[in-house]
């Protein structure tokens, strides 16, 4: 069957959103999102990665649609598995279910779990790859497909700062430099990451939770792992080491050895004070940039960010915007490293 | 007549563009735009003000429409005036073209020129105030309409910098931060100021010649006064001082002196470096902020702002985004101050 081009993206932007329903509760499978298509081309099945070890985004949506998927068409943000891990391999859901066309955005840069599309297409389904292919790329998998190809953590860099790159105003206060509306996304961001990453310094001067917390002020289901990096002692009451979420100390002021010990995560959310994201920049280590920017001036010394390592404009960090979008009265900067 | 409401909309936001068009070479008038449409609701004449001394807009569209604006609209972004200056009143034209309709956006606050809606209406023509009023007063009038006002010029801070709000290189290296697109648009926004402020410490360190350029790099053909600020001695050989257009060195460190100095002008485009910025933020004389933000990082000890006069978070300067735009690579953030 032929679902026209229109029809195949509306589908492939509805598993999108799904991927991103499950983005954070899949470690160490890729948060994907699946939609099955009926002969008619009408939605009949949707479905994300189920939390780890779970079944695959396909298999729920193929056992949403039942038998109404066959002849059908799956769209899906990764190309299917064709391996045997802690559940069979998607490949066989779909050829049993018995859809003739398989549409994917990305192909799995897995060795292990490649091949899905040569099997499939060997098999007489029609497969269509790379539809929406960047868009998926950069955004629901951005931080799985970075820990398959270097093997390192995602991360990326959140700070709020005021317009003229303030962190806090001259004495140090900083609550609040970001409006609720930006709080609350924040607190989005947090549940979805691995972990978050702070400094001795953050710890000493604003003593943060580091939770991820929902409207109402509750705990989100899915807690980070709190990270704090540095070789100055934290008090044993720090906030930071409630029994809220796990807490690792990382005694070092080294982000390789960091990342190191981070090997287990894929999306990690630095929230550094201005020391700690100067490290990482200067590293070359921070993969996005997620700048909550506040209408107002502060002036003072409190920078968002100190010595990133440019001592002249020829050597600036180079970056470019992916995304620019107001939050309340606030704007949030997405930037990725510019590609020349 | 009656023309539907979309209709006068559109023939408003075409009397917004010719605005634009005259901003910055209509001093002492505002700049104006005028849309006339024929009794069936077609344009038949366009206009903007003309420089200094010239005709109105209106006469101006009226003059284009001739005949075919008998019976028809007069669609203006400011209250037609009702006195003698150097022209006759624009009420005048109007009842003499025999348009029917009246349609203005914001009315006029100058109390000689004030009083034509009401003459107009008077006549027997049909008058409708405060069509995109709002659009009109933030934007082409907002300069004049502060003036009127206040008695004061209004003044647009504009500065270039990285995301991390740095202004310049730890050594002082800054071109250039901003891309080849942003710095188009600064001098399209030069030529219509009416004055350019600069410090001497901007002077003494980057020599600018703060002239309007088209984008094939000659003059464009109005350039605004230059203002250098300060009691520091600038050479007699600085850029500043050519002839490409009038310089006015003012020996001062306080804003209102500068501003009250500057009374024949509307529209002043402060360019200062950290230190002249924050003297006029402190002193609230800021009336709108256009940051080019380019998509680097430079951290280090040059930002965009030093002191602002802000001691605690509580005590912050809070303005409110008004406009978001990527230009090239960059970002354009313009900020009025927050309206509680």
């Amino acid at each position: 069957m032929s679902v026209a081009a229109p029809g195949i993206e509306a589908a492939m932007r509805l598993a999108i959103e799904h991927s991103y329903r499950v983005k954070g509760s899949t470690y160490p499978n890729p948060p994907v999102g699946a939609v099955i298509l009926d002969t008619g081309g009408e939605v009949v099945g949707v479905g994300g990665t189920a939390p780890t070890g779970g079944d695959h985004a396909e298999v729920m949506a193929l056992r949403r649609a039942g038998r109404l998927a066959e002849g059908g068409v799956a769209v899906i943000t990764l190309e299917p598995c064709n391996h045997h891990g802690k559940t069979p391999p998607c490949v066989d859901a779909l050829l049993h279910a018995g859809v003739t066309t398989v549409v994917y955005a990305v192909a799995d840069p897995n060795e292990v779990a490649a091949g899905g599309a040569a099997r499939l297409a060997e098999a007489g389904v029609d497969v269509q790859p790379g539809v929406l292919a960047d868009e998926v790329a950069a955004g629901p998998l951005r931080e799985w497909l970075h820990k398959q190809r270097t093997g390192l953590p995602h991360v990326t860099w959140k700070y709020a700062g005021s317009v003229d790159g303030r962190s806090a105003a001259a004495d140090g206060s900083s609550q609040w430099i970001s409006s609720e509306a930006a709080r609350l996304d924040v607190h989005r961001r947090r549940a979805a990451a691995d972990a978050i990453v702070v400094g001795t310094g953050t710890v000493l001067a604003d003593d943060p939770a580091l939770t991820a917390r929902l409207p109402d002020g509750s705990l989100a289901a899915k807690q980070p792992l709190r990270v704090v990096v540095g070789k100055r002692e934290i008090h044993s009451e720090a906030r930071v080491l409630n029994d809220d979420s796990r807490t690792m100390v990382i005694r070092t002021h080294d982000p390789m050895e960091v990342l190191q010990a981070l090997g287990g995560c894929t999306d990690v959310l630095l929230e550094g004070g201005p020391t700690l994201a100067g490290a990482f920049l200067r590293a070359g280590v921070v993969d996005r940039i997620l700048a909550y920017v506040a209408p107002m001036l502060l002036g003072g010394p409190v920078t968002v960010v100190d010595d990133v390592g440019v001592p002249t404009i020829a050597k600036a960090l180079r970056w470019q915007f992916d995304g620019v979008d107001r939050m309340g009265p606030d704007l949030v900067l997405s930037l990725v490293p510019h590609r020349a």
